[in-house]
């Protein structure tokens, strides 16, 4: 079902993004020939979704790659440095572009064999021809185990959900957040072709309104119903019993299971506990960060104040207002009731259960 | 200060509204001639706010007793029978719509004494044109009442808040929501003005944006330092320390004390007290509804669909999306640090402590 969105894809030596400020409005693709113009799309919010980002900073780097393969190994190493630094700056906050990041150095040094001294110049195993063409083998496998991890999350999430479930989801954990399927809209998927009557409430998102502009697309491409509510309305329905279960996506989970996610995030996850209605957060590996001991050392990235005092160019706010615009969250732990991820069902995620996933 | 915004205003014998649709963009008046006419901007939301309501529910009443005055008692109160009723059905949650035309009725009545058989036929003391002016000096005082309650509110609650108070509000609880001073925003005005150096944090209320486009102009207008962000942000903002407290008002408070006010404001109440934060409810009395046990039998409105698919006329929902738009919600009373009035502060409001202040 989910793959009638093309979130990114790769053709004739391009990767190709679909605009996802553009929808639902229209469906059109943005194409990246260099590093620099997939670290722009990542910026300008072409493409969004953690696992997204990281699919396409690898291939970012498998672009830059290819573009300079025909260097001397010196120019070739100098060039990929840039490449790896301006794609970490597109976005900080979400851990699976750093992550693909990382997995594209280790193939850039040669499977981690080579010290980095020799990668400064040039004199790791190949030529920057082999080393461009493993690069993009590289970037491929982490877009089929995106999807694979999404499918497995799928399977193992779907069994939390009951038959006739009505499932509130905040921003877009969906294919387009990923490379397919989908995080929380990929369990969401997976119990649908389950056979369980599941349907979906999810609020706007401002100020991106990923909620209304993609989630709300995406599930109408797949004939799941859905029902689209502002971001001050969950609250509402859960007081009033109609929701029995929450599940959004995650851009960083610290070592303790504090979760980053999409702003507002936080008052869902604190209201669905109120109301006893499980909070689930599906997410691969790739959003696991084992370097922060908790949701405090997060970085929340902020975004320029015209995304809030309007939309797509139409300001409704007074002129000169101040504004804030953090963009992530933090749910602590202890108001997460499972964490799903490509390993399985974690309930009540705390360091321990974290670190065992990890190891 | 706030006399610079003017809700709405008795101009050459006709009502006329502020047109809140337009601002901040226009500042624009609807005029209104017509009970009909008056409950149309109810219902299309030229004027919001539960005491401005209430204001213009009673000059309907007061502009159809001058366009009938010149006919027959029976006539006369047949017609005013059917302005009542237009009124009363233009919104159903603002209690001071139904307070302000049971205190219009009571003049209509001659001062609640003329049984209602004579109100049938009209045989209620005086001439048409007599009551009539009657009706004008009631909707008037109903006016006057409302600001002098504002400014009782004001200086009441001024005391709660400490010098650079960062203040969360929702919606607006302001000069535009009442005949001036505001109820939420008058207590803010009334700090400011006793020297306190207090800023504002509002969020933007989709999906009216009552708190982008009419709280935050207000504020600057008024020289009051304000920060805009979206919906989803003040749980975010109150964990990490950045406010000190929440003031919103009301549109219809239960014996029990349960609040019915803007969608939204039970998500902050539940934050504001997971925070320690103290969460008030500015109202004047004539918002307290003793028939209604509990907030459960408040009655939400939903409107319609559009409202949540886009704003003023721009759609970015995909189309044919369900659509849920109940417009208020209910904060139980056991959060409820202090309501505010026009009496004095009420600490943990409870069905005691209600029935005190409208005894």
């Amino acid at each position: 079902m989910s793959d009638r969105v093309e979130t990114l894809r790769w053709r004739a030596g391009r990767l190709e993004l679909i605009d996802q400020r553009r929808l639902p409005a229209r469906v059109e693709f943005v194409a990246c020939a260099t590093a620099q113009e997939v670290a722009r799309a990542i910026r300008d919010m072409v493409v969004r979704g953690a696992p997204a980002i990281g699919c396409a900073a690898a291939y970012g780097i498998a672009l830059e790659a290819a573009r300079m393969k025909d260097t001397t190994p010196a120019v070739f190493a100098s060039g990929m440095e840039r490449a790896f630094e301006v794609l970490a700056a597109a976005r900080p906050t979400a851990a699976n572009l750093f992550w693909a990041l990382e997995r594209m150095r280790a193939v850039l040094r040669g499977g981690g064999q080579i010290p980095s001294t020799e990668l400064r110049t040039g004199s790791g195993q190949g030529s920057p021809a082999d080393t461009a063409g493993r690069l993009l083998e590289e970037a491929q496998r982490i877009v089929s185990a995106d999807i694979a991890a999404n499918r497995a999350m799928g399977a193992h999430g779907a069994a939390l959900l009951a038959d006739r479930a009505r499932v509130f989801t905040h921003c877009n954990a969906g294919a387009l957040a990923t490379a397919g399927h989908g995080t929380a809209l990929g369990v969401i998927r997976s119990a649908v072709a389950a056979g369980k009557r599941v349907s979906v409430i999810v609020d706007e998102t401002r100020p991106f309104l990923q909620g209304a502009r993609l989630t709300a697309w995406e599930l109408q491409q797949d004939g799941i119903p859905v029902t689209l509510i502002t971001d001050s309305m969950s609250g509402h329905l859960m007081s009033r019993g109609e929701i029995d279960a929450v599940i959004v996506g995650a851009d960083r989970i610290a070592a303790n299971g504090d979760v980053a996610n999409k702003i507002g995030t936080y008052m869902i996850a604190v209201l669905a506990r109120r109301h006893g209605i499980p909070f689930y957060v599906a997410a691969p590996l790739s959003t696991l960060d084992a370097s922060l001991d908790n949701g405090g050392a997060i970085v929340i990235e902020e975004r320029e104040a015209s995304e809030v005092r309007g939309h797509a160019g139409v300001e409704w706010a007074p002129a000169g207002v101040a504004v804030r615009n953090p963009v992530f969250d933090v749910t602590p732990a202890e108001l997460v009731t499972a964490l799903i991820t490509e390993k399985g069902v974690v309930r009540a995620p705390d360091r321990g259960k974290i670190a065992a996933l990890l190891a």
